[in-house]
């Protein structure tokens, strides 16, 4: 697609580099864009320059905050010995929206993946130990993705939880997700859902 | 969806203006920048923000151009005597990737639709009447959408246009596209389709 105006094949490749956007929606995004008001697209442009230069992460738990530390981290509200761990800021808020956490949360800014070449040296896995160490949580959550690069990361930080005596580590619930029929559920999860059974009496809705 | 963050929220809204954005993928786009060089983010703003303040109308066809002028007006490549109408820039880049079109354009800028409270003076066909005169092209193509509004205002523009003997006026052929079967065609396309049958023999492949 060749473009009249150089001016708007650079804001079409910018926008383009947005994540999954290609250069058609990217041109229809210029579009609108360039016919929006002048005030509009400063409005726009402030918003997202204020991504860099004003937001925080909170110095507790390494999410997104506009504070120091940040509105969970400071809550009275939210117990201070348990302590979920995630890969991003998106999982906090995936866990938030359920309204079934009232704990604290630590972000690790990714999983362990050597392909990708993130070593333990790239994420917030001193600042976790550090933390449980000056804390004293009761009980650390790993709630990482189930994926290979999540579970090295979960086995690599259960290892280091293990010199905290009286630390409680556990692991979110894998299975059947509510729902679903066993039929169409992949071979993997059927099966660890089968070896990791739990006692029915114990189930809580 | 709660964001931990005011100036996240912001980014976040901002960016959902964009057609067809909603608020997941806004955030996805958010992330993505907070996430990218400081530079890279400088670039991206940069690029966007020049759309208002250095991309310009071509004084002739009303296309986008980053000259006073557009490449197409200004190329002695171009036919000089056909001027196709058409509603926006996206037609102009759509006819220009077929590469069956050596003429100039016009850009209205929409078409006539009292429901949007648009009407004649809020598109660019004074200066196409205005054009014409001056620059006595031989013909007229009117490549508006098929639609109410489209046919509407190919109706002014045709009656506009009687003013000027010798002048053809003709409309991009419509039809059932090539590749379609009959069978799946809408009746009205089908149907008009039949009635504005043309002899075979004057085809273009």
């Amino acid at each position: 697609m060749e473009l009249p105006s150089k001016i708007l094949e650079q804001a079409v490749d910018a926008l383009a580099t947005l994540p999954g956007v290609g250069k058609r929606s990217a041109l229809r995004y210029a579009l609108h864009l360039m016919k929006s008001d002048e005030g509009e697209v400063a409005d726009f442009l402030s918003a997202i320059g204020r991504l860099k230069t004003d937001l925080h992460h909170c110095q507790r738990c390494h999410c997104v905050s506009d504070t120091p530390i940040c509105p969970i981290c400071s809550s009275p509200k939210r117990m201070q010995n348990i302590i979920c761990v995630v890969e991003n800021i998106q999982d906090v808020m995936a866990l938030e929206n359920t309204q079934q956490y009232r704990g604290l949360y630590h972000v690790l800014g990714g999983v362990i993946s050597p392909i990708d070449g993130i070593g333990i040296n790239d994420l917030n896995i001193g600042s976790l130990l550090e933390r449980v160490r000056q804390e004293q949580p009761t009980e650390v959550i790993l709630a990482l993705p189930t994926t290979m690069e999540g579970d090295t990361t979960n086995f690599y930080i259960n290892k280091q939880l293990q010199q905290f005596p009286g630390l409680t580590v556990s692991t979110i619930a894998r299975g059947i997700s509510i729902g679903d029929n066993l039929e169409y559920a992949d071979e993997v999860t059927l099966g660890r859902s089968i070896a990791n059974r739990i006692p029915f009496n114990t189930i809580k809705n």
